[in-house]
C-alpha cells in the first residue's frame, strides 16, 4: 500500500501544504483593510468575484448597449415611442422588486447549514488513535491489525464521500481504482462485490464499517484490548463516526431543495432581463454627455443585478460545497491528508517516546533510580 | 419474518439505491452552474419549481388576460373609467405591500427547524450494534434475543413515525398490517391490544420500548452481558433513542402553528388577487406593441407573485417534511433501509472476521505463533 | 395514590390521546396543499388565524366604514377638506412605515427561543427508568422506594412548572390540592411547609430534589444499587434534570422583555390607527362602483394591518408558550402524561419479560438447555 | 460564616422570592391578550417601554413644537421659504433611510447571543452536589471539607462575576468586603494577596479553582472518596465549571464591539434629528385643524423614531445584561440564591432520609425484615 | 524556560491584566445609557466608530464639496445642465438601492460564526489539569513528565494559531524564535525539522500532538497513572483538544469566501460613489441658507453611506478575528495567559493543600484523631 501511496504525485502534497499557507495569506488579505488595504482587496483577481461574474457582465453590457443603439439609431419615431413605453414599464417593475431579502435569506440559510456541517464532518483520526491506544502494547500481530483497521477506516471515509462529492467520484470511479490506489485488497473487493450481489440495497460504507465491527470483536475475543471496557468504547466511537458520515450524506441529499435553487436563479435572471431593458429618459434637452454615459455605460443598472448575481453564486456554492470550485471544500486534498495522517498514526503503535527523544526518556528513568 | 421481508417488492429496493445515485446527481446538477450550467438548472422539469407552480401559473394568466379582454372589448366608457380607478387603486397597494420579508422569516425559520430535526432523527443502528456488542459472544440463545431486540427496535421506530407521517400510516394502517409485514407476532399484537384496553392513554411506541427494557433486564439478570456495566449503558442508549423519537413527534405536533401557515397562505393569495387586477395605463398614444405585451403577457406582475408563491411552497414543505412530495423525507424508504440495515447487523453476532476474510485472520494468528 | 389518579376524569385521558391523533390530523391538513388543498387550509376555522383576529377585524371594519360615512354624508365642504388633508397625511406615513421587518425579527427570535426550549424541556422518564434499572432486582422494599422516587420526581416537575405556567397554577393552587391529587403525603406537605418557614428563599422544587438526593444516598448506603458506580450516575442524571428545570424557569422569567412586547403591540396598534384613517381620493369623476368599494370595503388597507397583527400574535404566543391558548404547550396534558408514564414505568421493576411473553422467555431458556 | 450570611437583610430574600412570583406575574400579563388584555399590556407603566423612553419623548416633542412655532410665528417670508426647503430636504431623506433592518439585525444578534449565554451561565449546585455525593459517608472531617469546598466554589463564582458585572463590583469592591461577608477567611485573603504579588497576571478566580483542585487531591490522597474513579470525575466537573466561567467572561469582554453600539446609537440619533425637522406642507388652503394637528402633535413622525429608539434600547440591554436595569440579569440576587442554595446542599452530607421522613425509612426497613 | 518566560516584558503582563479591567470598563460604558449616558458613548473616541471611519469621512466630504464647487462656480450653463441630469440619475439609483439587507445578512452571518468559534476555541488548561490529576502522586519523575507535557501542549497551541493568526506569526516567525522563547528544546526542533523533511505534508501541530500521545503511552506503560482507565481518558481529552484546534483552523481557512467580502466592499464603494454625485435641486428661488447647507454640508447623503461602511467594517472584523485591530481577539495575550496558566498548573502536582493552608489541613486531621 505504501508504494501505491507514494505514487500520488508531489504536486498534491504541495497543494496540501498550500492550504496552511493559504490560510495565513487569506487572513492577511482580508485584514489589510485598516491600512488602505480595502483597495487591495478590490483589485485582486484570484478567487475574486470578478472571476465569478465576468462572463455574465460582458453579456449584460453587450445586450444593454445594443438595446441603446437600437433605440437611438435603428428605430423610427413609432418604434422609439413603443420602446420608451416598454422601458418605462420595466423601470417601474425593476424598482418595485426587491430580491435582496430573498437572496439574503437563501444564502444565509445555506451558509449556516454549511458551517454547521463543516464542524461535524467525519474524521478518521479519533477512532484510529483510540483503537491504537486501546490495544495491548506488546502483541506481535498488533501492527497488522492496525494496518487493517486504518485501511478500512480510510476506505469507509472515501466510499462515503464518493456518494456526495463528484470530483472524488471522478478520481475513484470504481472499486478497481481504489484497489489500484492500495486502499482495497483484491479479497476485500470481492467481498464487497459479493455483498452487493446478495444485498444490493446496502450502501458500501456500511459494509466496510461492519468489517471494522467484526475486527473489533475479533480483537476483543482474542483479548487484545488492555481492558474489556475498551471494546464498547471503540464500538461507541465507531458508531459516532458512522453517524457523522450519515449526517454528511444527509446534508448533501436532503439539502435545500433543487426547486428552491431553481426559483432563486429564475428570479435573478428575470430581474436581469428587466433591468437590461429598463431605462429612464431625461426630459431636458442638450445634455449629450450624461445621455451617452447613461445609454452606453450601464454601470448603475448593472450594479444591483450583479450584487444579486454574486449573492446567488455564494448561496449556490454553500448549497453544494463538495464541487470543483476554488471555494469548495477540496475533498481530494482531504482524502490525501487523511491518508498521510493515518500513515503517521499507524507508526505510533510501534514507536516509543524513547525512539524520538532517547535522552528525555533515559532522563526520566535516571530520575527514578536516583530517587529510589 | 425474513420471508415476509423478502416479499417487499424489488422496486422499493431500487428506490433505496436511487437515493444514493440521486445524491450525486443532484450535486452534479446544482454545481453545473460554473460551466454555463445555470441554464441547465433553469430548464429542468423534474423536481422543478415549474412542476410546483404550473397550475397556479395557468389560472393566474387566464384571469389576467380575461380582465384585459374585459377592459378592452367589453366595457363601455364608464366601465372603463371604473376599471381604471380600481386598477390604479390596486397598483398603489401592490407596490406598498412587501410580503418577501414575512415569507423570508417564515421559510427560513421553518427550514432551520427542519435542518435541526434532520440531524436528530432517531436511528436504530446505534442501539442495535451496541446491544449485539454487549452480549457475551458464545451464548446459544444469543441470536434469538437479538432477533427479538431488533424487531422491537424497528417496531417502535415505525410506531413512532406512524404518528407523524401520513404515507407511513397508509402503508401500515393498523396492527394487522404490521403483523402481515412480519414486524409483529400475534402474541405481541395481543399484548399491545390488551395494554391499550387497560391503559388507553399510553402511546404504543412506549409500550414497545418497555418490552425492550424488560428484555435488557432479563439479559442482565441471566448474566448474558459480558460486563455488568453494559446493562446501564444499553438502558442509557435506549433512553436517548426514546428521547429522539419524542423530539421527532414534538417537531411534528408542536410545530409552527397551522394558523401561521394559514395567515401566510392568505397573504400570498390576497397579493395574487391584487396584482392580477393591478395594471398601469400608459398615457402615450399609438404604442400598440407594448400595450398588447403589457395587457396579454402578464410576465412582470406574475413574477413577483410567483416568487412569493414559490417561497411559500418551500416554507410549507419545511413545516411538514413527512408528506408525499418529492422533496419530503421519504419515510417509507427510511423504514425499508432500517429493516435491511437491521437484518445485516443481526448477522454480526454470529459472524466472525474469519468468515469474511479467512486468510486475514489466519495471518494474524500465524503471526502470533511465529513470534511467540 | 392510584385511587386518586383514577379520579382524574376520562375526558382528560381522551385529550391526551387526541394529541397523537391531532398530530396526524395537523400533518394531513398542512400537507394537503399539493392537491388543491391550499383552499381547504384557507377555509378552516378551528385553530385558524380568523379565530385569532375576527374581533379586531370587525372593530377595524366598523371604524373604517363610519369614517367613510362621516366624510361622505356628515361633513360640510370645509370638514371634507380637513378630512382629506388628514387622510393624505396618514396615507403618506402609512406607506413609509414598514413594520414587517421589526415583527419578523421579533417573532422569529421568539420562535427560535421556543424551539430550543421545546427540545430541552425536562422529562421524568429518563431518571425514573435509570433509577429502576440501577436497583438490585430482588430487594423486597424495591417497589416502595421506587414509588417514593417516582412521586417525588413528579412532584418536583409539577412544582417547577407551577412557577411558570398559569393554567397549572390554577389546577394546583396550593399544597393541599397536590395532596388531594395524591402527589404529596401529609408528612411531605408538613416537611415542605416547615422548610418554607425556616428558609423561605428556597424554591420548593429544590427541596423535593434534595429529598431525592437523600433517597439516592440512602439507597447507596443500604447497598441497594447493583454497582457502586450507579450512585453517582443517578446523581448525575438528577442534576441534569434539575438543570433543565432551571432552564425552563429561566426561559419563562428571563425571556424577551415585556417592554419589547409592549413596544411591538404599540407599534402595530398605531399602524392600525393610521391605516384606518389613511385613504386616497381618486380624481376622476363618475366612478361610483370603485368609490363605494374603496370607501366601504376596507379590504386592502386592512390586509397589511392584519398581516402585522397576525404576526404579532404568533410572536406573543411564542414568548409565552405556557398559557391557555390552543397553540400553547398544554402543560396540564403533559402532567397527565407524565403521571401515567411514571405509573407504567413503576411496573417495570416487578415485571419480567416472562410476565408479558411467557412463551418467548421459555423458548430462550429451552434453547440454552438444548445447546448445553 | 452563617452569622454573616444572616446579616444580609430580609429585603433581599424577599426579592429572591419575588423572582418566582414575578415569573408567574409576567407570564400572566403577557398572555392576557386573548381576553382584551392587549390593552392592559399597552397601559402598564412598570417595566414598560414608556419608562424607557419618556425622557427622550418629551425632548423630541418640545423640539418639534418649537420648530413649528418658529416657522409659523417667528420667521418672515424668506425664512419660511428657507425653512420649507430644508424641511422638504429632510423629509426626502427620512423616507429613504430605513434603519429598521440594521436595528433588527443588531438586536436579534445581541439577543441570540444573550440567550445562548443564559443557558451556559456557570452554576455551583452541580459540582457541590457531586462532591458531597462522592465522599465516603462516615468520615468525621467530612462537613469541614465540604464547608471549605462550598465556600471556595461560591468565592470563585463571585470573583468571576465581579469581572463582568458592575453592580456586583459595587457590592464587593475588594477582598475585605468579601471577608466581611464571610466568604473569605483572613488566611485565604492573605494567600490571594500573596499570589497576586508573585504572579499578578493570574485572574483571582483561577487561584481559587486551584485551591479546589488541591482540596480534591487531598481528599483523594486521604482516601476520602468512596471510589477512586470519583476523583477524576470531580476534576472533570470542576473543569467544566471553570470553562463556563470563562465563557461568561468571554461573553462580556469579546462581545459585540462598542464601536458597533456607538454606530447604531449615532444612526438612530441622526434619524431623530432628521425627522424632527422633516415635515410636509399641504397645498390646500383653509384647513386649520389638520394643520394644527400636524404642526403641534408630532405623533406620526415621532412614532417611527421611537420604534427605532426602543429597538436600540433592547439591543443595548442584550449587549450588556449584567447591569442595573430592571430587565438585566440580577447578579446580586443570583449570588444570594447561590449562597442559600449551597447552605442547603451542605446540609445534605449529614442528613439522612430518616431525619426528614423517619416513618418512611423505618417502613423500608420493616419491609426488609418482614420479607426476609 | 522560566528565565526565558521572565524576559517577556512587564508591559505585556499589564496588558493581560487590563483585559479584565477593560471588561468591566466596557460594560460600564455600554450600560451608562440609562443615565443620560448615551451621549457619553456617542462622544467617545477610543475604540470608536469614528476612529474606524474618519479617513473615509474626510475623503468623502472633500469630494462632495468639490463637486458642489464645480457645479456652482466652474461649469457653464450647459455643463450645469449635464451635471444636473447626471446627479438626478444618481439620486434615482441611490434611492432604489438598499444595501442594508445585504450588509445585515453578511455581518450577522459572520458574527454568529465568530461567536460559535469563540466558545470552541481550544484551551490548554483542561488537558493539563487532567493529566496532572491522573498521575500517581508520589513518583519522583512526575514533575519532569508534567513539564514535558505542558510545554508540548503550549507548543501545539502556538503552532496551531501561527497558521491562522498573522500577529502571532510575526512574533514567532520560525522554530528558532520558539526555541529562543523557551517553548522548544534543540532536540525537539531537530525532531520537527527531520519530520518535515521525511513527511512535508503533515502540519507541525500534529507532530507535537503525536509526541504527547507517545508520552501518554510511555506514562501508561511505566504504570504512572493511578488507574488504567486514566490512559484512554487522557487520550480522549487530547483528541478533543486536537479537534478544536482543527475547528479553529477550519474557521480561518474555510470561512466566508474572500470573493463575498470583495463583493460587499465593491457594493459599498459603488454606493458611496453614487451618493457623492447624487443631489437634489430645489426649485424655489432665493433660499441661500439651505442651498449652502445642502451643497457644502453633506450630512444627510453621508449618513447612509457611513452606516453601510461601518456595518461593512464590523462584518470584515468578524470574518478575520485574529488580526491586529483593537477589537480582534488578541492572540498574543492569549498565548501569554496560556503560558502563565500552565506554569501555575504545573505547580499543582507538587503542592499540597497543606502548603497553602497548613492550619486548615491540620484541622482536618485533628478532627479525625479526635473523633476516632
Amino acid at each position: 500500500m505504501q508504494q501505491n501511496l507514494h505514487i500520488l504525485n508531489k504536486s498534491e502534497i504541495i497543494k496540501v501544504l498550500s492550504v496552511y499557507h493559504d490560510g495565513v495569506t487569506t487572513a492577511a488579505h482580508t485584514n489589510g483593510n485598516k491600512f488602505g488595504g480595502n483597495l487591495s482587496i478590490l483589485f485582486r483577481w484570484k478567487r475574486s468575484v470578478y472571476q465569478l461574474l465576468w462572463k455574465h457582465m460582458i453579456i449584460y453590457a453587450i445586450v444593454f448597449i445594443s438595446l441603446s443603439v437600437l433605440y437611438k439609431y435603428l428605430l423610427n419615431e413609432d418604434g422609439k415611442k413603443n420602446f420608451r413605453v416598454l422601458a418605462e414599464h420595466c423601470t417601474g417593475y425593476s424598482r418595485s422588486i426587491n430580491l435582496m431579502i430573498m437572496l439574503g435569506f437563501f444564502t444565509s440559510t445555506a451558509m449556516q447549514r454549511l458551517f454547521t456541517m463543516q464542524t461535524t464532518i467525519p474524521g478518521t483520526a479519533k477512532s484510529i488513535t483510540l483503537f491504537i491506544s486501546s490495544l495491548k502494547s506488546d502483541i506481535p500481530e498488533g501492527p497488522m491489525i492496525i494496518e487493517q483497521f486504518v485501511r478500512w477506516q480510510l476506505l469507509s471515509w472515501i466510499l462515503s464521500f464518493r456518494l456526495v462529492c463528484r470530483p472524488l467520484k471522478k478520481t475513484y470511479p470504481d472499486l478497481f481504482s481504489l484497489e489500484a490506489a492500495g486502499l482495497l485488497t483484491k479479497e476485500e473487493r470481492n467481498a464487497l462485490e459479493d455483498h452487493e450481489k446478495s444485498d444490493p440495497s446496502t450502501p458500501r460504507p456500511l459494509v466496510v464499517i461492519d468489517w471494522m465491527l467484526l475486527l473489533l470483536k475479533e480483537t476483543f475475543l482474542q483479548n487484545r484490548f488492555f481492558m474489556d471496557f475498551n471494546y464498547l468504547k471503540n464500538v461507541d466511537i465507531l458508531m459516532a463516526y458512522k453517524k457523522s458520515c450519515g449526517n454528511t450524506i444527509k446534508f448533501a441529499t436532503q439539502n435545500i431543495s433543487p426547486a428552491l435553487v431553481q426559483a432563486v436563479i429564475l428570479a435573478v435572471y428575470c430581474f436581469g432581463c428587466v433591468t437590461v431593458m429598463a431605462r429612464t429618459f431625461n426630459n431636458e434637452e442638450n445634455t449629450p454627455i450624461p445621455d451617452a454615459l447613461i445609454a452606453y455605460l450601464p454601470l448603475m443598472p448593472a450594479m444591483q443585478f450583479f450584487i444579486y448575481f454574486a449573492w446567488l453564486c455564494f448561496g449556490k456554492a454553500a448549497v453544494d460545497p463538495f464541487g470543483d470550485d476554488e471555494d469548495d471544500i477540496n475533498v481530494r486534498e482531504l482524502v490525501q491528508s487523511h491518508i498521510t495522517n493515518s500513515q503517521r498514526l499507524k507508526g505510533l503503535y510501534n514507536r516509543h517516546l524513547a525512539d524520538v527523544f532517547p535522552n528525555l526518556v533515559s532522563l526520566f528513568r535516571c530520575f527514578v533510580y536516583v530517587s529510589t
